[in-house]
């Protein structure tokens, strides 16, 4: 078993700025009213500082069945990429979000992606209930998941096949939100950040549309139009890069 | 009449504990948007010590008509499990909710059962008024409820009715909840915060199932994968057990 | 013009002590989501006492178009039954809710009536706006309501045709709540804040029965179990009477 | 480039005073639920002192991709009407919001505009990605848009093309709001505050009306009673004029 305690001074620092921004932004998701009681987890990979050659790669990740006011940094779980937890020396009793396994098949093989954000919000999931992707019928969808939100298969938790669902879908995609069929929306950004703002932003478009159809069915966007207002915002919008992929 | 000044100090201290606990736990009910005004109420299972062999059994229950700004643990009611108020030498013009006797219907006939909730919660009420159950067609359903949400009948207050019912329509189903004709929603679990929790998912999944059937009928989950993700969830999930039950 | 200031010191308290209730519980209204920016009103009539025989029946109501953070006692404004602001000494710029005409209607023609409030909820807006009464479906609208909530005719601001739209609307039915036509919901109640408790039930069941409906029709309750029903509501919930009339 | 440092005192705390307004109206996007995430913008036109004939027309906005907590009177761009950032001497790093060239054409060609307000609020979103206008089934929307809430033409972000659709749909319209095709609703006012009334009411009746259309369509009100209350509100109602534009 890995010990953070073994690991040098650079990767514990890296860790535990990790643990301090995944505890800050779970605070987003009851705030953003995508969660209720304990549902909906966030994790960060770890960037390690280019002197840790050789150091583990871990990812952080809520701690599974607690609720949302008693989240802190000290009660966030370390993993390595293979979903198993590490002796941090610290919160002993408390194991990893049930989905871990699902973050940590993401983070083997979509290197690019360094947050996933797992919720239930509502909307996003009356979709993934019909396994109906989110047509691309808005500018602001257009900008910032560059088309339809896809939908993933149906799968049951307990081996490989949600993350694999996840990875799957999202090679097909600009998106950085799947809809698992059945289920409900996992996102992905370059950090934790982005992912959170993804998985906002899903739910938002996914009421936005399901109300806008309820009295007729709003047109596609033009493919092209799609694509440069997903250009733009990608690579103008916001002080630095606006993508959550 | 009973009364609590001549129960033993463990007794008492235990009452205490009960009265803490159901006043906190109310708070819950407006912060998941549960409940308007004074509807909606929490109660709990007096748990005995072992020593006290021949103490009366008795749960404690919110107040009748009183705001939920001015509830506290001195303004909890004490029950027998009759629903006779008992003398606590506190609080003494308070009357127990006017639900109390469905309440005890429950504590009498499901030992198993060391708390209750009730709420007129929106959506839980809307499939109440159409006596329609809520379909297993999200795993989230499927971890929580073990199926559907089932409908028990209409009944009016003044006797045991809406107890007999809440209690019939439960054993029938591996659900922790049941949405009363016309009424609203009742739920039960091991204590009273597996109740309210309990309480919160029947409504999410209320509300969600609803806006997912607007769009064409979602299909319901295989029963062995149901019974799967039932059996896991119960048994695995969160740092304890799971169950609402 | 009468003026406060002449009147005993005793009608000075009763119309001091109706400033704070109404002022308090404007409060209630955003944040029950009734009203959003300075839409909605509370009034209360002016409870005399004993001694005050040959004093001015007044009313206290909110000022027209000042935002609810600014609302406190001082700024709320007093009028008579004829709707006229009195000379009270304070807040002189302020002038009485554009809606002051119609709650001093019901004043002068309801002397059951001690409190008058009107929202433009999302909801009972909405069954407003299609002038349909919400039916009787759901057992704390026979509790509250006593049967259906009614719809009151179209009408225009700028005379009596308002005030008396809601009072004849109210005589025909047990309601606290009329929805005026394209227009919004008046509720009234023994005081403020019975009024205020019966548009925010109101609101709940135009929300629960909206939703209801989406998928089937729910059923009529039968009208001899919804008497039962509010014949009891009225006569035994909460510690005092629970009628909102 | 014009620089602040170089205009005279006044003019210097006439951009002070607008800075403040619109970091503080920004509170009320979230706050009445109208935005999401960094979604969403205020500006308001520097009103000029009269001493200061020659000064630059000026106009204050959120800067881009700045999360609701982190703005404040300081972080507020300074434009020309032409949408140039000036150099105001502080928050040099911070870019003006991507909708800048659209407030900037509306205060160019609609001279009697002192605020505009973006949101992508829920349900007139929803109105728009149909291009439906909202029809005047409710008074409160003859009050405060003297009609119904017309449409702007769908314009991709990068030239002149949304301004020119708001101002040229405006014109035509007694409504101080516009809903852009398949993108969201754009407001003004004679001042900021009165724009960010105009999108908090815009987004209060398209949730109404949308949802009393989906149990049968409300009748819109007759053309002369639409004038009736539009005029009576725009010159009577508030302390002072209720005019958004």
């Amino acid at each position: 078993m890995i010990r953070l305690a073994e690991q040098s001074v650079r990767v514990q620092e890296a860790v535990a700025r990790a643990r301090e921004r995944v505890a800050a932004l779970h605070a987003e998701l009851p705030r953003n009213e995508l969660v209720v009681w304990t549902a909906g987890n966030v994790s960060e990979r770890v960037v390690l500082p280019d002197a840790a050659e050789g150091a583990p790669e871990l990812f952080v990740i809520k701690p599974s069945g607690v609720s949302y006011d008693d989240l802190s940094a000290d009660t966030m779980v370390v993993c390595t990429l293979d979903g198993e937890k590490i002796d941090d020396g610290t919160a002993d009793a408390l194991g990893p979000s049930s989905d871990t396994a699902a973050h940590a098949y993401v983070y083997r093989h979509m290197p690019e992606v360094g947050g996933v954000v797992h919720t239930h919000s509502t909307f996003a999931t009356a979709w993934a209930a019909r396994s109906e992707p989110i047509p691309c019928v808005l500018t602001m969808m257009a900008d910032e998941f560059g088309g339809d939100i896809p939908v993933g298969p149906f799968a049951l938790i307990g081996d490989d096949s949600i993350g694999r669902g996840i990875v799957e879908t999202l090679r097909e995609s600009r998106s950085p939100a799947v809809l698992m069929a059945q289920h409900g929306p996992f996102t992905v950004g370059r950090n934790a950040r982005a992912a959170v703002k993804a998985a906002v932003m899903c739910e938002e478009v996914a009421r936005t549309v399901h109300f806008a159809r309820a009295h007729g069915e709003p047109p596609r966007i033009d493919q092209a139009q799609i694509d440069s207002l997903y250009d733009r915002y990608q690579n103008v919008y916001g002080q630095a890069s606006g993508s959550s992929r």
